[in-house]
């Protein structure tokens, strides 16, 4: 065997050739243990942008990146037995957005439908929440859980959400850090590598992705989150692993809650069947795709959300949301009675100049709002104020009034509160004409 | 003016954009001073690679680099009136191949017919070797002067080749070590810019280019070659040069010597006027193409070439070279006795096994077999044997009889000899029908 040269592989993948698997794992350890200079990374990179890959080769590119550090074992955590044969355990993945709660909902929920959830999640930056944050809003409780404790948890309640202690899928930190700065960020196998190696890395056995799509989300346009969701399930099947992509609609905030008390508010009301249409919407159908994977005795999909739906009217997944909380050092008072989690003094409203329709609310723009509030991070390490945030009177179809409050916003004083609300009027286009309500689900891929 | 951020360049280069003259002065200044890293650098010029550049995009990228470090001043360095009036001086580039000892013939008969050269020139690594090396072959002869001794040279005798002092296109250099290890050297504006360049920082009015094309060079077709030499043209007329580019053949090696002291040999055959028809024709040409760019009196080329003709047959050219020899601490006596200098003592013939004509001769592997007797080097400062080479007995469309030699290998030793010989049988392809000499001037391109 000859040995491998970077300079060959740019100049092979410049001219669109297609990438062997021993050539990919030799740029992902080469990534790793720093043999091959992010420079020859970065060339690699640009050449990717341009000549695309094969769905063999991003395939070879996830599964090296995904073994290129720790892997959890999810399946071999749980005792025997505990699993019902043919059983898989199911993750779920969401490329992210403004006011995205759905782990702090769907956990609970998939959970009591009997499938155990244990997942490793991360922290925000910039005006994307991390879930790990929204859950600290809850007094006592703590990501930090060792290995065993893990294991333990999983076992008796089925639910654990843990920091990220073990280094998953180092290849795709140093890659990712470095396409984030030479312009080949928005390459469809770049990001479909990184999205999934992690997936694969933390261990599940089937996985339900939720692709946004829209003006809020990295995907902009249907076709290329179709392009995307596919090549995404292509790797999974690739991997052994069953993958569902779901399509849903980012043009606007999810829900009506950005902030991280607040939209552990919002998911204690999911929970209770009264969430926002459009969140409701999108954690029933999230769970079911799950339990739909997971179960291989559910059905259909019909019979996955009506176990879904079951499962939250009967308090079911409620009660495990209780019983999470408590097992991490949370106080499950603030479940219970969820008026006691963090609120930032100081109300305000924005309010509608004139009456029509809301055509527009740029999610972005709401996202950084609450950043600026004190509600996440503009550098690494930053605190956060748990309870300020922004809640959405009106969505995207809804009619105002003049005078008619478009959102609150939660504030620590009144300065800042008022330079939110001034900033926030220009994120609400509101016009003459009624224009339909946003589509929660676009589209729906599956392998085979 | 907002501050220039290098991913913003790399994206918009990425999307196909257009530079503006500032963005190029930014990324040419970030290249020198570091404050751009080399991932970021290298990203870029994939990107370029891939979407290309304008003229005027490659034209201000070519200036930035010749500015961004010591440039020449020819013109300076003459006393008033050493010019006449309207002359120019004129450089040559050569994009240099196996056998290339063009400068050691070019030089003296330019200088002879009046236009004073003064070149700043390098040493050879791998296959291809080094005109300096070549001069070294030379006893005494030193390519290290003075600033003082440069200018009292071009005045006193028009001809000046010192090694490189300056610090000419610092930002080519980088640039070019860096494209080198991440497979972007073969986008056009990039070679434009970096030939371009350091011809400009070396500070002659007007430049007559030698573009190779072939198997044996850069450029292996007519379309690509023809290209560069547009483009470089084009540079030149945006930089306020003249500039002519010849694009000639390089199947195979140019005239018949490759091999340091053989070069010289062969050079000085050439000022007598019976140097190989190839290389005479080539050298002839060239020298016209400058005479007639540098001197506004000389008429048309016919009388260019008329005008370099004389300075070879009155014997001023070869009086030239050993002034030059001289000038620079060089045994004059070698250029009057070439037999004197130095010469390995083996010498092998390749003898052909068949009668037919030559139809092809590999030049890279001659000179990679020279490297290998020990007449370049392999790694930077490995010490060069002056005497060892290559001389071909036979070139492209020349007849071969049974038991005629092709070649004659000179060695240090019979083993490298032997070695060499067997190598060198795969270079040469003989058949049985005749086919033509190949031409040597394939086409000539100049502004306007």
């Amino acid at each position: 065997m000859s040995r491998l040269n970077p300079v060959d592989l740019i100049t092979k993948k410049r001219d669109g050739g297609e990438h062997t698997p021993e050539e990919l794992h030799f740029l992902v350890q080469g990534m790793v243990d720093g043999s091959i200079p992010d420079y020859q990374l970065a060339a690699w990179a640009m050449a990717v942008y341009f000549q695309g890959m094969s769905d063999a080769e991003a395939t070879q590119l996830t599964l090296a990146m995904a073994n290129s550090g720790d892997t959890l074992d999810l399946r071999g955590a749980l005792a025997t037995g505990a699993l019902a044969p043919g059983a898989l355990i199911v993750d779920k993945h969401s490329s992210g957005g403004v006011g995205d709660k759905t782990t702090l909902a769907v956990g609970p929920i998939v959970a009591a439908c009997g499938l155990p959830v244990g997942k490793m999640s991360g922290r925000g930056l910039s005006f994307s929440g991390g879930t790990i944050d929204k859950l600290e809003s809850i007094s006592g409780w703590s990501p930090d859980l060792s290995e065993e404790r893990f294991r333990q948890q999983l076992q008796e309640i089925g639910l654990v959400i843990a920091g990220q202690t073990a280094d998953l899928a180092p290849a795709d930190k140093h890659l990712y850090a470095l396409r984030d700065v030479t312009g080949t960020v928005p390459s469809l196998p770049l990001i479909a590598a990184s999205i999934m190696s992690k997936k694969l890395a933390a261990g599940a056995d089937a996985i339900v992705l939720d692709v946004k799509c829209g003006r809020g989300a990295f995907m902009e346009n249907l076709d290329d989150a179709r392009a995307l969701a596919r090549l995404m399930v292509a790797i999974g099947d690739g991997a052994g692993r069953k993958v569902t992509a779901l399509i849903t609609g980012m043009e606007q905030p999810l829900g009506n809650a950005v902030g991280n008390a607040l939209e552990v508010q919002e998911a204690i009301e999911t929970l209770h069947g009264r969430g926002p249409t459009d969140f409701q919407e999108l954690v029933e159908r999230v769970c079911a795709e799950m339990v739909l994977l997971g179960d291989p005795a559910c059905g259909d999909l019909g019979a996955a959300q009506k176990r879904v739906r079951e499962a939250i009217a009967s308090g079911a997944a409620l009660e495990k949301l209780v019983a999470f909380v408590a097992a991490q050092g949370g106080n499950p008072d603030e479940i219970r009675h969820p008026e006691r989690l963090p609120r930032a003094p100081i109300a305000r409203s924005l309010l509608a100049e004139t009456a029509g329709f809301v055509h527009a609310i740029d999610a972005r723009e709401i996202g950084l709002t609450v950043v600026e509030l004190g509600g996440g991070r503009k550098r690494k390490g930053d605190a956060i104020d748990f309870g300020v945030g922004v809640v959405c009177q009106t969505k995207v179809g809804d009619r105002t009034t003049a005078g008619g409050a478009l959102c609150t916003v939660y504030a620590a004083d009144e300065a800042s509160a008022s330079i939110a609300v001034s900033r926030l009027r220009g994120a609400w286009r509101i016009a003459d004409g009624p224009t339909a309500p946003l589509p929660v689900i676009l589209d729906r891929i599956t392998g085979d």
